[in-house]
């Protein structure tokens, strides 16, 4: 393996970046604060263009391609947040996208998808590959493929979100205890770490993952790459990929504390608080790491804490199963 | 009346809120735009402490008071938004405060401005005067009357919106054709026009009223104060004062275009489309500058136009009926 990337990774990706994203606000409420006796600080990614994070990675990556590769466009698979940010750097840029998505995504993020001009390839997420899939359009077009997370181009983009919190939190005057992002391959969460870590070195990083899909806390047990037993069946339909990747996993043992593992009913409280308290709207997968620090498995008390709000791009039914867990 | 506030009564105004409020973000979604065919910009005020933009004005106006004054702390009435803005400002600031707030306010409202150690006294909206109240009590304790909406400390407080809206376009590189604020006494649209035009003079700013409620569109037509017919009625809690003030309309007739007026049903599918593409919540009142570019009351096709989304403090059944008007 190639060498693992660096902070100036990051900040080298954050100049590509500026302009493009969005410097989105670290948000805090006195009342939660009291709540939980620390600070708890979100960084609202689900403001960010396309609804989540995933366009800093991708616009990075894009940026980074040769000329001749770009005419030839580019190809991804993604449950939906990789596959809005892929095909909005691709517009952006003036790229062919074409789209490899799961037949069950939600709707809202195939509209949004297509809505960026991209072509869109369907697979059933329990018998097709959407590796291969994806890596056969590559090799019939000669399109790039720009994977979801497990690239040092893709992980640093992500990262800069991490580099903005840090320089946020600086300029608040807080000294960071902690950081959680939520994780499916690790992209965001290890990007963020190095991030963070650049400016703030004694700031612990966490991944944050539903249970039943926390190979990277396992794996972070184990030293070795885990896999999970189910593919599907969690209502964070963000996070579900497999086994951290080989990149990921490797940074995340150097700059991973221990990983954090919540229920799909503590993030329907989490996205119910982020609505009444912040008044973000936040997809399930988006409300991971805030549903670690309200559960207290990310400890606020007497500390402050950074937390990634990752996405927002969220069907009405399950925003209302958020809302009907707390009756006015 | 005393002279005017000014753009440079708004720039103080800055300076004074500079570290206390949030700089909230000014978003813009790909999609809405190519489907307005313009640009349309949302000031996030929804994110703001306190969940709206009052916290400018109150904070403000309590920086400015005597030492004597502060001691005797401050009364004030509200539907709800600036009594949480007031008594998170006496907080901020160590002040006691006192709120009358209707017995029909939002139970969210109500239970924030306690959370922030205000006491609250109720009053019936169809037979009690609020002003009357809220004078008695402070002619009782000494406590200084701040009013929601109709002093220049409190309007220049809420032009800070403005002026970050004129400093946040700029650096876009958006030369802003018109600016729309939601208006119910007019603190924050006349505040938000004089913040706005110190930077960009050539742009017009609209206050957006419900239907029914329009009391600041009719009287710029007819050149005096109207009042409205009922003094209840529409979703937008917010936004139900009966007559625009006297301060704020006499600055209203210099620096306000014509009125801006939308029907509940269109504010409730504003907050639907703040909900699913820019993943906001608003509450009815915070939607409605944003319902009138969205129904093209105000144009946007082929300018730039930025509303000010001015509040998210919204109970759980109203914020259901949003998302009902377009199921999944």
């Amino acid at each position: 393996m190639s060498s693992l990337p660096t902070f100036a990774d990051v900040e080298a990706a954050a100049r590509r970046l500026d302009g493009v994203v969005l410097r989105t606000p670290l948000l805090e409420n006195a009342r939660v604060n009291a709540m939980l006796g620390g600070r708890l600080l979100l960084k609202a990614e689900c403001l960010q263009r396309t609804g989540s994070f995933k366009l800093r990675g991708a616009y990075n990556f894009l940026s980074l391609m040769g000329e001749a590769e770009r005419a030839r466009g580019v190809v991804g698979w993604s449950s939906g947040n990789h596959a809005q940010g892929l095909a909005e750097a691709a517009r952006l840029l003036g790229l062919k996208a074409t789209i490899v998505m799961p037949a069950d995504a939600p709707a809202l993020k195939v509209a949004n998808t297509r809505a960026s001009g991209a072509e869109i390839v369907f697979y059933d997420r329990l018998k097709d590959s959407r590796e291969a899939i994806g890596q056969e359009i590559a090799r019939r077009t000669g399109a790039t493929v720009v994977p979801p997370y497990d690239h040092p181009w893709i992980l640093t983009g992500q990262g800069t979100a991490g580099l903005e919190i840090a320089e946020q939190a600086r300029a608040l005057g807080v000294a960071l205890d902690a950081v959680a992002a939520p994780c499916s391959g690790g992209g965001l969460a290890t990007g963020v770490a190095l991030g963070v870590k650049g400016l703030s070195p004694a700031t612990t990083v966490h991944a944050g993952e539903p249970a039943g899909f926390d190979d990277l806390a396992r794996s972070l047990v184990a030293g070795t790459r885990q896999t999970n037993e189910k593919l599907s069946g969690s209502i964070c339909d963000a996070l579900l990929a497999p086994t951290p990747g080989e990149v990921t996993f490797a940074l995340a043992q150097k700059v991973l504390g221990p990983g954090l593992v919540v229920t799909d009913d503590e993030v329907l409280d989490a996205m119910e608080v982020a609505f009444r308290e912040f008044k973000l709207v936040l997809e399930p997968g988006g409300a991971v790491a805030l549903a670690a620090a309200l559960t207290g498995r990310l400890p606020v008390k007497g500390r402050a804490v950074a937390v990634v709000c990752s996405g927002g791009n969220v069907d009405h039914a399950t925003f209302q199963r958020a809302l009907d867990r707390h009756p006015p």
